[in-house]
C-alpha cells in the first residue's frame, strides 16, 4: 500500500478530479478533453490524466467519438445517497398513487444549501408543462416545494437567499424580501405552500413537507396543476395526506442505518 | 491555479478517493471513518483527509452520529450518466404503462462488464417478490434481462462469464456452459429471453432488448411474474412491443448529444 500523500498534495489532486466531474451539467453532459479543460479551468494535460483515471474506474465513459460522459459506475455509487435514491424509493409508491389519481405533475425535492434538487418527477398525462428535471436544481423562492423547504430551513440559509438577487420567472414571481418572508410564514402556519403563477403563468403548485422520525423537514412533495379551475385547499389536503404517508415510510434515522 | 501534479502522484490520490467512494455499497451505505478505512484498505489518516475533501465538495455527507454516507451532490452528478438516469427518463413512461396494465414487476437493466445493473424497477401491486434494487448489480446468467444482455454482448464477455463460477440461486439455475450457450442462442432467435425459476422458485421473467439508433442492444426490459398461470409467449409480445417503443424514444447518438 502506498504511504499516505502529504496533506498539500492530497488536497489539490482530489479537488481537481472533483472539478472535472463537476464540470458536467445537464446542458453539458458530454465533453471532449479540451471542453473539459475549458469548463474545469484545468490544463489539458491534467484533465487528460485525471480523465484516464476516472474512466479506468468507471466514473467517466468515453464514446465512439472520443467524448466523455458520466459513467454508470458513478451513477451506481450516487444511487446510494440516502437523500437521493433512498428517499425516492420510499416515496415512489405514494408519488405514483398521486400521479394516477390526479394525472397531474408530481414532484419530490430536497434542499441543497440555498437551492433545491428534484429527486423525482412524474409527468402527468394531461398535465401542464413544467421546467423541472430529476437531478436538476431550482431556486427555493419560486416553487411550492422550494417555499416548503425554505420555510423550514435554518435562518442563516434564508438570509443568504435573500441577500442575493432573486430569480424572476414571471411578472408574478415574488422577488422582495418582505413578500417572501410573509409567504414563508403562511407556509409554516398552514402547513403547506402555494405557488401561483410564480414559475409559469398557467401553473399553480401546492407542496407539503416530508418529515423524518425526529420531525425535521427533509423533503417536500408537490402537485403542479393548471391554475384555471384549481382549488388549492382541496389539492393541499391530498398532498398533506400523501406527505404524511411518505414521512411514515421513511427509514428511521438510527446510527446503524 | 496550482501546477499539475506529477503523473506518479496524481494516480494514487485520485485512485484512493475512488476507493473510498467505492467502499460504499447498498449493505454498507453509512460508515464511520474507521469502517471506511477497513473497507477501503487505506490508513485512517488518509481516509480522514480524503473524506474531509469529499465532504467539502458534497460527494459525502456526515450525519449527526459522525457517520458518512454518499452525498446528494454525487447523486446529482451521477444522474447525468446517459446509461443511468438518461435511459431511465426515456423509458419511464413505457415502464409505467407496463406496470399499470399488468400490475407485475417491471425492470430495466444495462450490462456493466460481466454483470447487469438495474436502472429502474417498478414493483407491481400484486406482484411476486423480487431480489432487485435500483443501482444494484446481478449476475447476467440467471435473469431474463441478464440473458438478453449477455446474448448481445461481445464473445469475450461471454467467455469471461463462463470461465468463472456461475452463481446458483435455485435448483433450476443454469450453471453449465452448454445450457447457457443454448439459452443465449434461443434468446437471439426468438428475440426475447425467458428465465423460469432461475432466481426464485415462484417467479418467471420475460425480457426483451432495447436498441439504440444503430441497432445495438443497450438495455433490456423485463416483466417478472408469478410462474403459475403465466404464458411466456403472451407476456413476450407485450414486452417486445414496449421494448420497441422505448428504443424509438431513446435520444439518437450524435456527436454533440
Amino acid at each position: 500500500m502506498p504511504a499516505p500523500a502529504p496533506l498539500e498534495r492530497t488536497g489539490p489532486v482530489v479537488a481537481r478530479a472533483l472539478r472535472v466531474l463537476g464540470a458536467f451539467t445537464s446542458d453539458r453532459c458530454s465533453m471532449t478533453l479540451s471542453e473539459m479543460s475549458r469548463c474545469s479551468g484545468l490544463p489539458v494535460s491534467t484533465v487528460h490524466r485525471i480523465a484516464a483515471e476516472l474512466a479506468g474506474w468507471g466514473a467517466l465513459e468515453r464514446d465512439a467519438h472520443g467524448r466523455y460522459h458520466i459513467g454508470l459506475r458513478l451513477w451506481e455509487i450516487g444511487s446510494l445517497a440516502p437523500r437521493g435514491l433512498g428517499l425516492r424509493e420510499s416515496a415512489l409508491p405514494f408519488l405514483e398513487d398521486l400521479s394516477q389519481v390526479t394525472r397531474e405533475n408530481v414532484q419530490l425535492a430536497v434542499r441543497e444549501d440555498t437551492e433545491l434538487v428534484f429527486v423525482e418527477r412524474i409527468a402527468g398525462s394531461r398535465a401542464v408543462p413544467v421546467l423541472t428535471r430529476v437531478g436538476g436544481r431550482f431556486a427555493l423562492t419560486a416553487t411550492g416545494v422550494g417555499l416548503v423547504l425554505l420555510a423550514h430551513a435554518p435562518d442563516e440559509v434564508l438570509e443568504r437567499v435573500l441577500a442575493r438577487p432573486i430569480t424572476r420567472f414571471t411578472e408574478r414571481t415574488m422577488t422582495d424580501a418582505r413578500t417572501i418572508r410573509a409567504a414563508l410564514a403562511d407556509t409554516r402556519i398552514r402547513g403547506y405552500a402555494v405557488s401561483d403563477q410564480q414559475v409559469t403563468m398557467d401553473a399553480l403548485s401546492v407542496a407539503a413537507p416530508i418529515r423524518d422520525s425526529r420531525g425535521d423537514v427533509v423533503a417536500a412533495v408537490s402537485l403542479v396543476v393548471h391554475r384555471s379551475g384549481a382549488t388549492p385547499h382541496a389539492v393541499a389536503q391530498l398532498l398533506l395526506t400523501s406527505a404524511r404517508a411518505i414521512s411514515r415510510a421513511l427509514p428511521s434515522a438510527t446510527p446503524d442505518q
